[in-house]
């Protein structure tokens, strides 16, 4: 089958390269100017692998999509509304499916990603999600973990897993594609808190959090009309390992680096996540706590060690 | 108030230690020819903590249990019913309530340690359970958590609550006692499951393993006639930080060892549990895959690979 990838990041090199792995023809586009792209045509490696050469590399969308049979794409999440210009200029076909493999929510309107693809590209726009756990540095060394695809068609979801699960990864049909899109945005807004708690030396409580953070995001996609049990699934959960413990989780990382005063290069994906959840709990009127923690400490600077404390030890309560 | 802790290994010379630091009246009871207890005797330490001069120290189970107003039991599960003997010849005033602080089920019959004290000490006796994350090192050096105390009667639990919450452990009221004591003595056989994934290089499926863990406990709680999200709560999930991912958790440690071939000095108190879960998943008709996966390793010798790679990688499932 014809694989393109569209964005040529991290994960986006790690797609292509796995898609190769399991048997598919691959096109990974980049960016016009991409360094990443450049870097992968020059020497076929970035930090995490190397692109075997029958992976063909391009900066030309209208090229990358032509012939498509499957098209993932891995872009920032707040890039993808404009992005979705760049698709409809360059064309596609109607029955194309895209599969979204970035995690995040739409900052400023709390739009999930399929909600995005399906405004700027209409209804009929095929679309599915590609979640769950899994580092591309475990992957390129052997280490098989399971993932979730799901979209709004179970048809469609059920070739996307026959399509790409193996041995390396194990896929699940996902059943509720609404609280899986807000489950694998939100966790990485739980994998900041989790970094700033192992920051502020509290990294016992990472245990609390993730009780308490699994928690308000199932009472929230419960109100949105999701079902509350998805959190407590892979999408969610299931991705706590990956994010909230791994040294390679940038999440965990920009929280900690946040606390410590350390610089980072750019802000976490789960920052915009986190002003697009609080949308939300407006919103829905749920009270999202953790998220609005990880947010006074980034956005209203105020001071971790006592919120984080509040966050956990004030208030004796039941459960 | 008087508080006597029954038991001086690390968590009971830790629980006489806090009662201590919150301003109790502290003894703290060790078995006739215990060395734990010598070596406190003489030397006021073990490895984890120095008590205070304050802590009367005693092998006398009759003078450790006059005059207490709570008495906190922690030995080993499974030599709770045994112990209950030991209780009765002493003598201990009716009303004295009993905070039992380890966590387990009796193997061979799959009984939650506040029936085994029910059994053996009649209906009137007052139990509660102290359970949730923590581990001692943290506690010493300070940093705080949250536990939970739950019991049958609820005043029991608010006066218990009350009475030993503190800047350094927050408790929750705990509402559903059999879903907590389920809950608590099963992460000791995730932990098992955790540290052998540790040791199969398969760390990156501890995601999965969390997700999928405590689904079927959840799924065993209900059918038990407890509250399935009592497992998503402190008790259960809440404590996989200190259970799943901690170097000080001695039940993923063992997990860990018998992968890699290292002898342990003594089996983790998951292994019982773990029989005693089996025989709940006969009774109450429900699947427990990564319990039995753990048996089948400890108990059957099955390879260890193999079977965990089938745990979570076999067949593809919705979720």
């Amino acid at each position: 089958m014809n694989i393109t990838v569209l964005g040529c990041g991290r994960w986006g090199s790690f797609h292509a390269w796995y898609a190769d792995h399991i048997g598919h023809t691959v096109t990974l586009w980049g960016r016009p100017g991409s360094q990443n792209l450049s870097r992968l045509k020059e020497t076929r490696k970035n930090d995490y692998l190397t692109l075997p050469d029958a992976i063909s590399l391009t900066d030309d969308l209208k090229e990358a999509l032509t012939g498509a049979d499957i098209c993932i794409i891995s872009i920032s999440a707040q890039q993808l509304r404009s992005f979705t210009k760049n698709l409809r200029e360059a064309g596609y076909d109607a029955d194309l499916p895209f599969v979204l493999a970035m995690k995040g929510l739409e900052a400023g309107s709390g739009k999930r990603l399929t909600t995005v693809m399906e405004e700027e590209l209409g209804k009929a726009v095929r679309t599915a999600v590609w979640v769950g756990p899994g580092h591309v540095q475990d992957f390129i060394s052997g280490m098989p973990n399971c993932m979730v695809i799901a979209s709004a068609d179970d048809r469609l979801t059920h070739f996307l897993v026959d399509t790409f699960t193996s041995p390396l990864i194990r896929f699940y049909y996902g059943q509720d594609l609404l609280g899986i899109e807000i489950g694998a945005a939100a966790k990485n807004v739980v994998g900041i808190a989790a970094g700033m708690l192992d920051g502020a030396h509290m990294t016992a409580l990472k245990g609390a959090l993730m009780a308490r953070g699994a928690h308000e995001l199932s009472v929230l996609v419960s109100a949105m009309g999701g079902q509350a049990m998805t959190v407590y699934g892979l999408s969610h959960l299931g991705d706590y390992e990956a994010t909230l413990f791994s040294p390679h989780s940038n999440n965990r990382r920009f929280g900690q680096d946040y606390i410590e005063g350390r610089p980072f290069s750019k802000l976490a994906e789960g920052v915009g996540t986190t002003e697009a959840l609080l949308d939300l709990s407006a919103h829905y009127g749920v009270e999202l706590p953790i998220t609005s923690a990880v947010h006074s400490i980034i956005q209203e600077k105020k001071d971790p060690h006592d919120v984080l404390k509040n966050l956990f030890l004030r208030s004796t309560k039941s459960e």
